[in-house]
């Protein structure tokens, strides 16, 4: 019988805001797999690093951040031939990731690589959205207010018309792209509106107004846009 | 000196899924606020029933389900005031939240009448839409894509319009507006990348394809709809 491949979230980055269920499942891990930089760190193994067993075996899978797809692709290749050999030997494998796997998660390249031949449960984390949202002190959405997240790499064009007619709107992965999201939230007139948030629920955690947001901007900031004044009472 | 408010975000319904500051700050509560339905059950308690100490003064906060607003707006009028008066003797009051307080949460509404008059900390939590996912199976987003939330109640018109142009798109709060949904989703030809979902994370789990959801929905009930095959490898 092959083991289960669970993919963890661990939510935002304070390892208080990892799930109970959580905890548990890497308190009992024999197999531990994680992302990190390559020769670098792992912000998912930080997280979870209470937790770990001693004598827990780890699969450090190094992902080389380029803007070709194919280098990472190779490294999630590579990762999947090692985890599949553990799950066919009956052994759990159990994949950290930050903040939850299937919102914009690394894990969901094994995912895609391994859910055909072995069962997989996902446990859901606390998002970086809603835990910028708490830092910033601003609720998201209420009642019927639609929200739209974006990535910051998106074109200028596209970042324009979507936010043009958002009502609560959440740019994700802010980094080197926060001129060019400061510009177009000036175009469409909702720069006062915007917030910018980094390191949530870190100790170095920062909420600052757009205009104050450094530039480039670390890869773990966002920005939130937030209309009305307290439309939900 | 005064109290501080936590809004605590529970998770979607699974106790496991609180995160250990949820339930730290939960088995350590002297007062504890919660909505219920008039004269019935109060799901945040629920979740949290494990680690309220017994000992605990519980302020239950009965929110009439109404179509109108001003019913709701009188029920957290009166909360406010039996809350600001503990946080105003000193006593920290720990508020439990289904899912995440700031995203679709009843929190919102406290968090407008008190927070500019006493300290508040928002404890993020698992929200159901990533909770859906992973019982769906099916990752949200990755690399550059869009996500479109939309809450069920909208017009047809309007959900018409954001669907056509969505990438991922979650659709919460589906309840009686199944049968506009699906016809929607006909219209827009995103019927068959659609799934539904209800109660996730609780033992009467369920996912089914969208043709066969039951009409009327429960409230706990979403659907979700993604495209493409595996965009992430």
């Amino acid at each position: 019988m092959s083991g289960t491949l669970y993919g963890i979230g661990l939510g935002p980055g304070d390892p208080e805001l990892m799930t109970l269920k959580a905890d548990r499942l890497i308190r009992g891990a024999r197999v531990v797999a994680y992302p990190a930089l390559v020769a670098g760190e792992s912000f998912a193994r930080g997280i979870a690093a209470s937790a770990i067993p001693e004598d827990a075996r780890e699969i450090r899978i190094e992902v080389p951040m380029t803007p070709e797809r194919a280098p990472a692709q190779a490294a999630y290749d590579r990762a999947s031939t090692e985890i599949a050999e553990a799950l066919s030997a009956g052994e759990d494998v159990v994949c950290l990731c930050e903040g939850d796997p299937f919102f914009y998660g690394s894990f969901m390249y094994l995912h895609a690589r391994l859910a055909d031949r072995f069962p997989v449960e996902v446990v859901p984390g606390v998002t970086s959205m809603t835990a910028c949202a708490a830092l910033a002190a601003r609720p998201l959405v209420a009642r019927n207010e639609r929200l739209t997240v974006l990535p910051g790499p998106l074109p200028e064009a596209e970042l324009t018309a979507r936010l043009a007619e958002c009502e609560t709107a959440v740019i994700m992965k802010v980094g080197r792209h926060l001129a060019k999201i400061r510009q177009v939230l000036e175009t469409v007139g909702l720069a006062r509106n915007a917030v910018y948030l980094e390191r949530a629920t870190l100790p170095a955690e920062k909420a600052l107004p757009l205009a104050e947001a450094p530039d480039p901007a670390p890869y773990f900031s966002m920005i939130l846009v937030t209309k009305g004044a307290d439309p939900w009472l």
